[in-house]
């Protein structure tokens, strides 16, 4: 391993240029105006791939956008990993809140800012410069490796599931490594053993045929904007529980010894509420904010629109209103059950004035994963190796469907390296990746691929 | 008058053109960039009115948008009137549910569609064509005439209040007349005899201090659009009355008897519902549709806005969320004391997590004018020359809060002749003006000034 780690030593300037390449490409899946940056940013990736020496690159076309495969399998007897991650990103929007242009990549600071530069382009990135400098360095790679990257993680991976079920044998392998999640902590590396799930809503309701002088129609017309207000307001109550019926029917109770475990870790609860400008942190009644942000279940409204919202005043009663509505779910609540529940609940709450119309976007189950697989104990060996530092065991608010599509179709657990931290702002104007632990994050994926092929396949 | 009607056949053509041209002219007084296309439209119609014969036409600069003045005080002996318009309007967004530029008249069937065709621009010109005949045919009119034609009407006459305590005396009137209304049906003209005052907020939030990833900080961290819309679903009950603490406690409650003229007027129950796609009327518990559009006070939610709205989804938690207000307000109601009001309570329902600003758009007094003034006779007299119908008395849901300012500044009475109908879309896409209105307009108006002219001063 000293030929490989001295070799990343000296290709740090090349590791950094290369992302900052990969990152000036806007992929972002969820516009339909994007969709052949998605392409050029797929044939980007595979192009590097071949470039490093992975066999069998593929850009394999969906409905929607592209999935980048390669893999290496010259190890015969070891493990086989199979690397997910994803070069598609969320939208910049708004962009007048970020401080610099989202693709094109700028260093401050310690930081590269830039859409995707953690979530998860620069975590993709880390992996295939680890893997570059086995290749290089010796030739050979310590395991087999398949990569899976795809293009529409931001969209609900909607071609994912139909790929993996018409790909099972060429995905064959022992585990999933994903790295698109964030440490616990500025200098606390940690492995996730757990996901929240989501069911991402939009109700849209129409009262009036058309929007309405406000002072010639007002008292005696349903006003949208007015009952959607009232349906939202009443779906999570004074003790920030969630009203839809039988939402918390399958939710798995935190048992005392996971409680105190998560009770332990060294969390900021000042300084988490302080760098977001708040006088502290809120939410569901009788739990931690850590059991808040990993363990329970949220609704969220994610967006709301409707009538006038220019400068100025227009005395308007609008025809239509929108709202985005997203829960995250937690073990063992079934996402489409819920998103069920959501829809029945809305139209229950809606009156017979307006016209409801519930749109499901999309949905992923929560995850457990095992801890004393192999991978697990090599993932915790290498970042120790990586970050000079033991990582902790912690769980994750955020969902990646694609965990739970693995169980289920593949039959893969999944191990979570994270690399991100926890103000890299992956959905929000500028979004960042701690250089440090980008550098280190390579290390540790070289000592991953190493540590994980001592073990017999 | 004989003369002054024919003249006004033979110049039907030249109106409606005449008419269009003002039209084309984007007056949109709330946003700043057409603040020269308000100068244009000022300079427009002081050109017009010198063409006609009118006095000391004068474009008369203020910190906002001008107010055109012109007079003709050559009938001693007889009453003095005060014309009253705007020149201003609505602007006409969202754009894209326009059937045809909404500053480019166009007429379809019996009707001319354009952003201020009937609001207020047609109901001015028709007073201009009318003197125009008067002038024209006579080389006199039969009353004295001012005229104060605003450009900030739509935005809550900001700089009127002003103007008109420095001119008092050049603004020195019997009678100040408006059009600016709607008719009570289409076949059924009226005389307008009280206005519903208004007082338009916007609530702004902020929870943290920058959009978040929802699965990172879901179930921590409060979410603006959550808390606001709760604190708006809150403002209205299950029996459709107000919340905000004191809101009806000056309520001027509806009479016996006015309660019996109101169930007298043949209003088409199902026709209004239907026009709108409505199963049916909805509004305060406890009265009538008309008494809820005329007599009761509102509260409407005119625009919302936060977070993610465009296609697809995005999993944020906004910073911030807003939302603009507006209360409709009648006798005797106090604008500013209810604007307090609903003020303090928004602050009282807010959580300590959130910052909240409230920003006062504008307020105006409802009002309720005399009937046994002799320019509301000579209107009705008028109406029933040029519509071949007697007029109804009808209050009007809409706020004109020059009104009152008329009636606190310059001690005015104000007659209402309303020639929109009640689906001319004054403030949404597709307004339009009923053209066989605009000519029996301009024919009532000529009657208007005959008729008033036979009383002594």
């Amino acid at each position: 391993m000293d030929n490989v780690i001295s070799y990343l030593e000296g290709q740090r300037t090349q590791a950094l240029e290369g992302l900052k390449d990969f990152l000036r490409i806007p992929s972002v899946s969820t516009h339909p105006h994007h969709r052949e940056d998605l392409r050029r940013c797929a044939r980007f990736l595979a192009d590097e791939l071949k470039r490093i020496g992975m066999q069998n690159v593929a850009v394999n076309p969906t409905s929607g956008h592209p999935i980048v495969t390669a893999d290496w399998l010259g190890a015969p007897g070891r493990p086989t990993v199979l690397l997910y991650g994803h070069y598609d990103v969320q939208p910049a929007e708004p962009f007048e809140l970020w401080e610099s242009d989202p693709f094109d990549p700028v260093i401050r600071g310690d930081n590269l800012y830039a859409r995707g530069s953690t979530d998860d382009k620069g975590q993709v990135w880390l992996h295939v410069k680890a893997l570059e400098a086995h290749l290089r360095e010796n030739g050979r790679l310590p395991v087999n490796v398949r990569m899976l990257i795809e293009g529409e993680e931001e969209v609900s991976s909607e071609n994912l599931e139909a790929y993996l079920e018409s790909h099972r044998e060429e995905l064959g392998a022992d585990v999933v490594v994903i790295s698109d999640t964030s440490m616990f902590d500025y200098e606390q590396p940690s492995i996730g053993y757990a996901l929240r799930g989501m069911a991402y809503m939009e109700v849209r309701l129409e009262g009036p045929n058309k929007d309405l002088h406000s002072g010639v129609y007002g008292g005696a017309v349903p006003n949208p904007l007015n009952v959607l207000s009232e349906m939202l307001g009443k779906m999570v109550d004074g003790d920030g529980r969630i009203t839809v019926p039988g939402f918390y029917d399958d939710v798995l109770p935190l048992g005392v010894e996971e409680r105190a475990s998560l009770a332990a870790l060294p969390f900021d609860e000042e300084g988490f509420a302080g760098r977001l400008g708040l006088p502290g942190s809120t939410g569901e009644k009788g739990y931690s904010t850590l059991e808040r942000l990993w363990a329970r279940p949220t609704l969220d409204v994610n967006g709301m629109l409707g009538g006038f919202t220019g400068e100025g005043s227009k005395t308007v009663i609008p025809s239509k209103a929108m709202a985005k509505v997203s829960m995250r779910l937690v073990p063992n609540q079934d996402p489409e059950r819920i998103a069920h529940a959501f829809e029945d609940y809305v139209r229950s709450l809606a009156p017979p004035t307006v016209k409801v119309e519930v749109i499901h976007h999309g949905t992923g189950k929560p995850v457990l994963t095992a801890r004393d697989h192999p991978a697990v104990t090599a993932a915790h060996q290498a970042i120790t190796r990586g970050f000079g530092k033991e990582p902790v065991y912690i769980r994750e608010g955020g969902s990646i469907p694609v965990v739970a599509m693995f169980e289920e179709i593949l039959g893969l657990p999944t191990v979570l390296m994270a690399f991100g931290l926890p103000d890299c702002d992956a959905h929000a104007p500028n979004e960042k990746f701690h250089l440090p632990n980008f550098y280190r994050g390579i290390d540790s994926a070289a000592w991953f691929y190493e540590e994980y092929g001592r073990y017999a396949d």
